[in-house]
């Protein structure tokens, strides 16, 4: 968890760092933390880092976010229950439930007799979504700095309905991501995972429909050998798999209930 | 740009910080810069950030976003005139479209016969959404930290047909925001913009549909009266015209088009 910036490069692309910038590794040693010490954080740290994510941008200064910190136990267990069973939902000593949030500012604008209607169209849940995850991110980069470990919870998504009810989220509301925060447990493993090279996700001008991607399906197709995945998949099938009909793990009845939500409706 | 923690907090939310984290001062400083000097920033220091993004979470390591940088004038020019026509599209050392991108993964798959069929779901989008956002952010933080200042670009939603023919994006890419990055102009004014009280915005347990923002409103009316804004408007008043049917700048197609482009077909 202290690699070097060229370190981290060797591990996430297999080349060296292309810049003497070594006050970035931080930035570039982020990996998922599924194991944590059974030790406290202050709520005054949450509370500063809560205001750090308040200070990432913001549309138009909407604010479209909320976060709802849940340290009850039992809450902890039946969110944990409804997204994959994640063993760290449990144990983290804080988790997050981020939220997209039309709500606060509808009614907002309902106190000053403004309807809000624009909120129902597309692009206001592309915003709502857009700030959530800045203010998220910035959160996440202020805690690893200060030697906590993230793991995002994407599962959240898998029984929305259930999650809304849990969280008692009104109209306007929507869950795209949980977190776990925590001190990491160093003795367990937690690679740096291997990413595309990075002529594969930068261009020039335009975009290039034909990235380089051949080299990044070898580094991978290595690195879960390394792991013990079962063998001779690269990223392409395995990612190809990922997006397939059969794994959307509930997840497909969500342009239906965000609409109900009153998300993207036109 | 080289304020204290506390300083941060007095201009964010008006009061002290909750903890003594001097060091996430950098994280708590952002504000928007759209007045940058001439001087250039190395494309090796642009490599370094752009992988530093890609160190970012991403939900089963799908890498769904791209970056596309447009140095070309007569092409920035182009695209500020259909954002807003923001000057610092102009001006800033470089320019970013980031891009929510299931055509890679798409081609990806279809080169190992995964039809990829699930990339149509609305859950799809909002991944893809998620990692695009995260990825930015994360460069954001890092590029911050290095001195230089940076302004997202929402603006490039106005015209979303426009920007996916002057960019050649393929169907399954959206350009959710740009991003214009440079050194700060220190002499021009850019303030840290206050922001609603943490409790408004950190519910514990579940959702709060009653948060406190009288007092933010009374904050954003001073704050929108020292920027010479016309006078008597608070948050509330100002967020919910924003809101309105009237203020949708080209962005009411989106949800036709994002389906015209794949996403969230279903």
């Amino acid at each position: 968890m202290n690699e070097t910036l060229g370190e981290c490069w060797q591990q996430r692309f297999g080349t060296p760092p292309p810049a003497d910038l070594e006050q970035l590794a931080p930035f570039a040693r982020h990996r998922s933390i599924r194991s944590y010490l059974d030790r406290p954080i202050p709520e005054s740290w949450i509370r500063a880092l809560v205001g750090v994510a308040q200070s990432a941008a913001t549309s138009s200064n909407l604010q479209l976010w909320s976060v709802i910190s849940v340290q009850n136990s039992e809450t902890r267990d039946e969110l944990a229950s409804l997204a994959s069973n994640y063993e760290h939902i449990r144990t983290a000593a804080w988790f997050f439930a981020f939220v997209a949030d039309h709500y606060r500012l509808k009614s907002a604008a309902a106190s000053v007799g403004e309807p809000a209607e624009g909120l129902d169209y597309a692009e206001f849940y592309a915003m709502a979504v857009v700030d959530v995850a800045l203010a998220t991110e910035r959160f996440v980069c202020a805690a690893e700095s200060l030697g906590l470990g993230i793991c995002y919870i994407g599962a959240m998504r898998n029984k929305a309905p259930e999650v809304k009810r849990i969280l008692d989220l009104p109209e306007g509301c929507f869950c795209p991501f949980g977190m776990c925060l925590g001190w990491p447990d160093e003795t367990a493993e937690a690679h740096i995972k291997p990413r595309l090279s990075q002529d594969a996700v930068w261009f020039q001008e335009r975009y290039n429909r034909e990235p380089p991607i051949a080299e990044y399906n070898e580094r991978m197709k290595a690195f879960y050998e390394s792991e013990n995945m079962k063998g001779d998949v690269n990223w392409s099938m395995r990612s190809g798999r990922r997006v397939d009909n059969d794994h959307l793990t509930g997840r497909e009845i969500l342009k239906e209930w965000l609409e109900g939500q009153g998300f993207s409706r036109r």
